[in-house]
């Protein structure tokens, strides 16, 4: 495996560089039977398209997603799924002078390193645009979810040290604001906070909160395919994303057990906890309360003010990124963050079938 | 795959739980020609022994390993290596109390909802006892690393929210002190507020700093998988890590762009970074600089202090877990840590062997 | 892993249906600074096209190939390297009536047992087609054994039971007439046979042998990956062959040892086997002699004979498959054998590659 | 993978030296609730013990069993299954010769050229004792199997060249005679040209036939992971094994299409073909009926007629292959087919699980 395969029993490869011919991922182990179309698909390339609002890039991107293969008569047949995004208004001539120098913060010299050379059109294969695939794979992923009754839910928790207030907390604002964020009063802050950022050419980091609702006990393998690991290896493998933690996460490090344990009790008649400091998670399975993780995620590296870097003569030299670059992350990756969740849960719903002898015999003998 | 497969090139499996038959662990893609002896391993089994200090469980492991297979005449030959450690202390009595009811904190509710019960006797395979092959196999990887020239040393960096100092970093008092902990000064406090938590039946988390040094540059694979992103389901896979972050990690969200971004400089004639936000890694490869990366720790959840949990039978009880528990798992999870990074490397550098065709031409043509 | 994916190392995922809107494969694990064009591919890629001779199809489909990533100036860049071929005279009207019943021979049956129905269109993802993945893939493969100097060829072996005569082997002839059979007087012969069996509507079955030469010593696996488990694998999962055998193969059942084993001599001075009878692997690993393989092709089951079959009803019926069909399969299966080992080659010579400690330090030294 | 692993959902490592310490196998992605004890492992390890008639080697193994984890109160808890039988009676003595020669129709010179160097003890990894791993996975998959209605039987259809009489064909006597031959008449007839062949120091090979009844049609996944590709590769992969077919197989090269394929008819109001020449499988998935397939045997390569090969220092030699050898190895292979039979239908039968969103849907809506 050379890094662009992701799932083992919901596979995915993705493919495609930003400057390239277009983007796309191939995805292996759908069940056959669920209505799709590419109005699903585009739903949520969507919330990643750039140019929504003044505080993400202003590049005009139509990312119109094409399904290839997998779907007979408005279902899914079982066999491989290919959804595609031809790259249209990619302009080469912006990126050739990064061709000679690395950025801070990019790719462009651990490519060379590691490849001999790069596509450095836009970043090629480390560009954001890689994300085209994992969003349009985490739309069906989503989709089979949705099926079974669960949620996932992305958003801004904090942006350039601006958090929410949980009090305020409405989702219906993370909607409609530029930010995704579910509580208007931070969100019209983080608006002042960017605006004079980006007036100095610099840019900000912030928190991304995902929720996932109404997952069956038990999902999630014990030792190594824990959720809460194979989640931060999806999550962590966004670029940008620095950090994960799971219910109190790095605030656990500070407690003590009588306060960190979440206590069992019965409620409506069902085994629940009282709270949820492990965020949904023991031993690595679903124990029935809300799966709540968090994503750290740095500051865009492209920035226009000037910074020192090297050439690849190996000289020092300023440079001061030109382009139309995100002032911030966050906004565009929540999807990104739901989608890589998706795929992370229908991998392990679809292993967990396997558990029991009683489940295998059910199936078969039906 | 059902969770105990770890390893893409550099393959293991781990078995066992606490009071069975034993516990052990099987590679798949040792190279050949590497010196390798019971002690290599044993070393690095004893520093995750209970019983050394009174800030870890009183409980006697001896926990002595025997290689099974895929040594001749002292060197590994290629094929797969099985290591086990028998159980020979373990008391079932101990444990046949919690058969009836859900420890807060532990697996054994989500076990039980999994596959329908479970081998409750010390935790069954959720026990921290599984950890033994996970030490076992990174220590031969910790072998093959350090054949390279790399090294892996993880440490304390905080527990119960006393934080060591920088400017007394000294690794040698690591591995004087109870605590593993590179600052006496801060051990010296640890020591006292442990002490003070134990009094009270209560337990106490931490952070685990990890740092990888003289690894090629480009080790690590785009898309999915990052060296961090890898690191992190590596990490987060270990019971009660609840987050990990690389480089500046959650700082980086607070962070704007400018001051986050590591400019490149030439020190010595090489390309080298100027500081180290990132961690070591850009997009997702190694940049020639340190790896820091950070795990956080929960309070051990098994206590004495009283408890509110449920039962089997579905009635609320109140518990106090009796049996020999470490106030606080940091110690002894460092050098569990230090194996899961060894292993999560070691399979990276194996993948990165194909990633030129010059490599592939050179070693065939030899 | 849900059927469509192949290989560890140099990964693959093919996808698309006869009547789809198109076929491909992305490769995962392609080393970079190969030089690749789309020629490359459509070379191969022609070899499979119908309407080469009267003794295949007379269906014209055009099959040009387009790569979609994974190259820049000229070269493979080390990331995913997506190539389709777009649908364009596929008739979805010639199909219909096969909607309604299951032809004897083909997977219709058994896909609507698995899926719960099918796409039915010209065999949907069973058919012929599929192979274009295939072969765009093990043209890449193709390229980079012939930069490390190994050559496959496949061929004709038998047609119908006329079998070629080794004293007048010539792989000339195979690339001139009809049949890719390399001795002009048996191509002759089933030149008659196949028009006889044209004129009844009827098919006919064969044998397609392949050849890999001048292959490293020691690639291929123990245990289960070895090079003729793999090759096996690989070859039996083209739709149609039946049966797959290595050097004396079926015959060494007959055997005994004295005569089956090969003695191993000195030829100038390297050591070399007198025979080959295990064509080319002992336990699993390449002994340096040419590996020889066969795979038994099974005649083609769409005929316009008239055959028993049952229809979704229930009912027993009659039919004669309409359309333009191959009578033979094998003389386009040839190229698709040879991808196939190309697919299989290349992928242990990658996981070769970490075999030996000495290897891994070189590699990591220089 | 570096080749002792098998299985993608079921999944197998395997471990052991013929004169090691031991050998064994851990099962990851075994079901909970599975009864299983080692009197269940033992009794199909013991028909491939050797010893048991004059017509396999004299050697005495007892190959005792031990089941080290993953069962709890009788029944597997869903954790890894590691089984190991300890090496008890191997004298290394008898093998120091052989460490300076290769042994003809061996895998010694190619162990040498791909790791270095070899344990020569009794064949090492390559022996035949390796399948004591095989074996003990495949008794618990087998197991799973019969507990959903599924029967898998292998027998020796052929030994040097002496074939069953289907007329005769009874299981009984297979079970009886020293050859699993269920033809006694044939098997009298093994029996006199064995004992000539031992007399002059040869051996001589078979073909084993298997045949598996009441699985689910379905099973099995398109393209790449055909049911009849795994059980292939799964076969090919026992050492000795030379070749493998599936229903007609190498005949159905030489038939017609309307003679090879099979009509589907109406049996008992469902849906079954006339005839089988598929051999049960029809685009790699069951068709209903019962799959058959055969593997070629080698005759086993130690012989003590005397045969010429090199030695390490590059001389020509003659050697006499002491020792205790099977005269064939087709009786004692009969289990091992059996039990990678049961290995990949298991696999493949627990990928097909999520085949439709329909089975999906019912097992999490229960």
């Amino acid at each position: 495996m050379a890094g662009s395969t992701f799932g083992n029993r919901f596979k995915i490869m993705t493919w495609g560089e930003s400057h390239g011919e277009g983007l796309g991922v191939v995805i292996d182990g759908c069940p056959a039977g669920l209505e799709l179309c590419e109005e699903d698909i585009q739903v949520m390339l969507n919330r990643r398209k750039p140019g929504q609002s003044k505080f993400t890039t202003p590049r005009k991107e139509d990312d119109e997603v094409k399904i290839m293969s997998g779907i007979f008569e408005g279902k899914t047949t079982g066999t491989p799924i290919s959804m595609m995004v031809l790259n249209k208004t990619q302009r080469s001539g912006d990126y050739s002078e990064i061709a000679g120098y690395y950025r801070p913060g990019h790719a462009d010299y651990t490519f060379d390193e590691k490849y001999g050379f790069r596509d450095y059109r836009g970043g090629g294969r480390s560009s954001g645009r890689e994300t085209i695939g994992r969003v349009a794979a985490g739309a069906v992923a989503m989709k089979l979810l949705n099926k079974l009754g669960i949620t996932v839910n992305a958003y801004a928790k904090e942006i350039g040290g601006i958090a929410i207030d949980y009090d305020r907390f409405d989702m219906k604002a993370a909607k409609e604001n530029a930010f995704s964020m579910p509580d208007s009063e931070a969100a019209a802050k983080v608006e002042a906070y960017a605006a004079e950022q980006m007036k100095q050419g610099d840019s900000m980091g912030g928190i991304i909160e995902c929720v996932i609702e109404n997952v069956m006990t038990g999902i999630g393998e014990p030792v190594f395919d824990k959720l809460d690991a194979n989640l931060a290896k999806a999550v962590m493998s966004i670029g940008a994303v620095k950090g994960f933690e799971i219910g109190s996460g790095f605030e656990a490090a500070k407690a003590v057990g009588s306060k960190n344990n979440d206590s069992f009790i019965m409620k409506d008649g069902k085994i629940a906890k009282e709270t949820n400091n492990a965020g949904g998670v023991l031993g690595g399975m679903i124990d029935g309360s809300s799966i709540v993780f968090r994503a750290a995620v740095k500051p865009t590296p492209s920035i226009s003010a000037v910074q020192n870097t090297v050439n690849k003569k190996g000289e020092e030299i300023e440079v001061s990124i030109k382009g139309r670059h995100d002032p911030m992350i966050v906004p565009r990756a929540v999807v990104v963050v739901e989608a890589m969740a998706a795929l992370t849960l229908i991998d392990l719903i679809f292993e967990n079938m396997t558990a029991k002898l009683d489940n295998i015999c059910e199936f078969y003998n039906r």
